[in-house]
């Protein structure tokens, strides 16, 4: 188990959504998955069997029959809600969560009535999940993942993107291009309104600036494009 | 359908992927779904199954035989992917997903392999999906609620911060008060070791340029705490 909060799923009643959800808890890097009376009992076979790579957090699952003993350990309880209550509890949206420097757990209701407002007076704050106010019913394991994703960039520095970039384009390459490009274009009559052929280069310059990350090998695609074209 | 991107699910091969990730669009105020080729042809079963309350934007769905015919329309196009790729576009991470004021269309590739290089080449930008490097395979009505979620937090944000904001600052407002500062800190020992005068007043211009969206009426404030210290 790492430091990543507790993930728990209170009564769920399908095992496939407690497998999506494992799945989705180990797609960023959670680990500790307890489950509070399953409803169809446990072990469960369409758990397992939805979870895809995820099976080892389904069979090191902790079940428990109380949100009690479940939470017993942990520091700081959240209670998801994709529906306002009224409740005098502080409520957080989920897109302005902000990292708690104690051993979380995360509490998610059943599929069909969410948590009771008892199993949220466990809770410390209430995680408001933003949805739409007229279809506020979120699969179980879509919550699960949107959380579980935004808690992992709270927690995750900016990573660099690992992707080889090609060898830039410079700037003089480009003009040397498009100087290319007009001088090719002038033995056409693309230019024909002579008034306007200035306004058509800067055009033409600003489209191809537009192209983020030209490379040297781009360019001469590009050439040959032209060059290719030019030939006919 | 409202101005929300364009969903578009490349190839998708259980109908009850897409139920959930209809399911998924509408919680977040999505409307506009669209699917190329789908395995098991349309309409299907599954997909209105999975829906649940969403059945509406399966019975609206636009099926496509080709990602040309899909995307027409739009004005940008995002591809996402949740493993990076050599490919000399470029990349944003979800989490840092701006608002982009065009006609969007984000593609979502097959279960088991994603999309390919050649569907990815239809896109303006590669949209990743940030995950654990060694369990990178999200489930794809997770990764379309993911995005819509994300993309329906930065259209909310906009919605409420649409505040009137003050004159902003030019950099020739900070430089002259930068300017005003380091003159006024010569007359104190502030830089009283020479050779690191240049670094400190780097790294001072480097604290200054690192406020967001500085206004005039707060330079001259920043003004107004040296003038009346150096009064002191």
């Amino acid at each position: 188990l790492n430091n990543k909060p507790a993930i728990i799923l209170v009564s769920p009643q399908l095992g496939e959504n407690i497998g999506m959800s494992a799945r989705a808890m180990k797609n960023f890097g959670f680990s500790d998955l307890r489950i509070i009376s399953p409803r169809d009992g446990w072990p469960n076979i369409d758990a397992i069997n939805s979870s895809v790579g995820a099976v080892d957090l389904i069979n090191n699952a902790k079940i428990f029959s109380s949100i009690q003993d479940a939470i017993c350990d942990l520091e700081y309880i959240y209670a998801t809600t994709a529906s306002t209550r009224s409740m005098n509890k502080r409520c957080i949206e989920l897109s302005h969560l902000q990292e708690e420097p104690k051993k979380l757990g995360i509490l998610f209701g059943r599929e069909n009535s969410g948590l009771t407002n008892n199993e949220i007076s466990f809770s410390n704050k209430i995680l408001f999940i933003e949805t739409e106010d007229d279809f506020s019913s979120l699969n179980l394991s879509h919550a699960v993942a949107l959380a579980c994703y935004k808690i992992s960039r709270i927690y995750e520095t900016h990573k660099i993107f690992s992707t080889q970039y090609e060898e830039s384009a410079t700037c003089q390459d480009l003009n040397h291009y498009l100087n290319y490009l007009e001088k090719t274009l002038d033995k056409t009559n693309f230019f024909k309104i002579s008034e306007k052929r200035e306004l058509m280069i800067r055009n033409i310059r600003n489209i191809f600036t537009k192209i983020d990350d030209l490379s040297k090998t781009e360019i001469n695609i590009l050439y040959g494009i032209i060059k290719a074209l030019d030939k006919e």
